[in-house]
């Protein structure tokens, strides 16, 4: 069982022990995240994704370090790490070990990290982040990383759960823009030129700023709605409301800066960090937090209704007849929509 | 309507239509692939994979010229392209444009490219993909090659669409041997480093067989199994069934070769045909080819009951107790678990 008063009260084993549950999605697991989410909703969510290879895990290193130095006031805030490879069999630790031995030198009580990773369902990774991160939230650490390796849509739509999306670049990464899409660039808050001594960055950050243009023509305010389209909302209704609210608030306006950074030395650090927290500032006074966690909570819901959908349907058909089903499908006397309207009746 | 005759006639302009009533999953479309679905099952079908910035659209293209010339007997396959970016909002040929011009240069009346994208669900644009191969393959064109641009596990599970999966990699794209995932590899029936003029191709390919060591530690006679447990079958059953079946022939076990190509001059390109007719061969005479058809029929029956089930759901719950849920959730009054547990009863 889950130690949940320890895990509020900051004990680190109890926390590690919960990850376990969450990733492995058991009914300890569950019952522990029912008993924490009232504990949640007070840290800031901060996503950082792109390609392979610009040096992102450097720069969550060297954030994490920065927010637990640089505060002037009181005590410098608690920050998780939930580094998510999406494309990766291993999990909690193997892959991403050098990186943990980094930080596990430093020592500090105040930082946790998890790697995460899974070679089976999407969906599944996102509803293990999606807990992870409560857990987090709900054990005080008041910044939790989001950091997704990859440049796909399944890395976007786990950045997503994040507040603020940092997307990174880097120059020289093959031979075109490629590297980045636009699709990804519209989910970016704040863009980042890593490894900006290299020959290049000045084609980068013009090749960003173009892409970014192409991808934002106009003013931003419909920039939610189609956040929340690709979100799959199972309700329809809820993209209407979502755009009423946008029209209502002009202010609303973000412009994602392009910032330099080389992480390796720290360079452009505090400047990022500057960013993270007027983009902060901004979601809170445009009242875009609040969607923005709607947004996300509406996602979480959503991910798990299909679940039980699934599993519902799955205790109720024979296994025989959808094995013939298949049967009947390869020997192509039916095709799969086919099948599948006789296997979920209307 | 849709005129099924014609694109089973090999008509273009009624198979263009086609595949747009596909994308855009409408009644029309699903009720032409119904028709169309018997005449499926003829085709090779080829996935090309990889981390953006290795060549892939260039290797497709020498490929399909290849197939196009190189028969020593009668008439050569008509060849179709399924280019598939998950990142990109753009559908239809805005994105790969340029590549699009190139083969249309060529005018080749036996072959056919349609690039395909989204920003919206992933289910979706696996589900549509799976049709636009289905009616390539009813259209008659005997091979079909499934571009996927990207390198997360969306892209991989886009790929196992294929009988025949290449992963292409190049040397010199970024720090580490990142670029690749072990995931990725363990997917993968024949390897590429393309650009193989370019400095350091000994290291990426030293990297390469290195990983696939790692991917495949033993005999590779439980890979399927592997392959279909990451599948998410909704079927509990099946992949005892698959185990059985791949120990009772121990021939089916298939070592990925990896090959050096220059897509640019066409340097290679008759190798990595020569790779894929062997494994192709290899398929059918280990039994495989009946195992992985199953296996992706069944994926795609799973995918289109889950979108049933969703559908069903939606049209039976008031949207405004949906609405109220999400508010209990903001006010932290319901966990996402919870509130789904009370909008789908088990």
């Amino acid at each position: 069982m889950i130690d949940v008063p320890a895990v509020l009260a900051g004990d680190r084993l109890a926390l590690a022990r919960l990850l376990s549950e969450i990733e492995n999605d058991s009914v300890a697991g569950r019952q522990a995240l029912n008993l924490l989410f009232p504990h949640t909703g007070r840290a800031h969510l901060i996503g950082i994704t792109g390609p392979p290879g610009t040096g992102k895990s450097s720069l969550v290193n060297q954030l994490a370090r920065h927010f637990r130095q640089d505060q002037g006031n009181g005590l410098p805030p608690r920050v998780a790490v939930a580094a998510v490879d999406p494309s990766s069999p291993f999990t909690g630790g193997a892959v991403l070990g050098d990186r943990i031995r980094m930080m596990d030198r430093s020592a500090d009580p105040g930082v946790f990290i998890r790697s995460m990773a899974t070679r089976g369902s999407l969906g599944g990774l996102a509803r293990a982040t999606a807990g992870v991160v409560q857990a987090f939230d709900a054990a005080g650490y008041a910044i939790i990383l989001i950091e997704t390796v990859g440049a796909g849509q399944a890395e976007v739509d786990i950045a997503r759960l994040a507040h603020t999306t940092v997307v990174v670049e880097a120059p020289g990464l093959g031979d075109d823009i490629q590297a980045i899409k636009a699709g990804i660039l519209e989910a970016a808050d704040i863009l980042v030129v890593n490894k900006a001594d290299r020959p290049g960055v000045d084609n980068t950050e013009r090749a960003l700023r173009g892409m970014l243009k192409l991808a934002h023509p106009g003013p931003r305010v419909f920039r939610h709605h189609g956040r929340l389209e690709s979100s799959k909302s199972l309700s329809s209704e809820s993209d209407a409301n979502m755009r009423t609210d946008k029209q209502t608030s002009p202010a609303a306006v973000w412009i994602p800066p392009v910032l330099r950074t080389v992480a390796t030395d720290g360079q452009g650090i505090v400047e990022l960090a500057a960013a993270i927290a007027r983009h902060r500032a901004h979601l809170q006074q445009s009242g875009e937090l609040a969607q923005r966690e709607r947004a996300r909570l509406r996602n979480e819901l959503d991910l798990r209704i299909q679940e039980r959908l699934v599993h519902r349907w799955r205790t109720e058909v024979a296994n025989g007849r959808y094995e013939s089903m298949i049967d009947s499908i390869m020997k192509r006397e039916l095709s799969p929509e086919q099948a599948a309207a006789r296997l979920v009746k209307d």
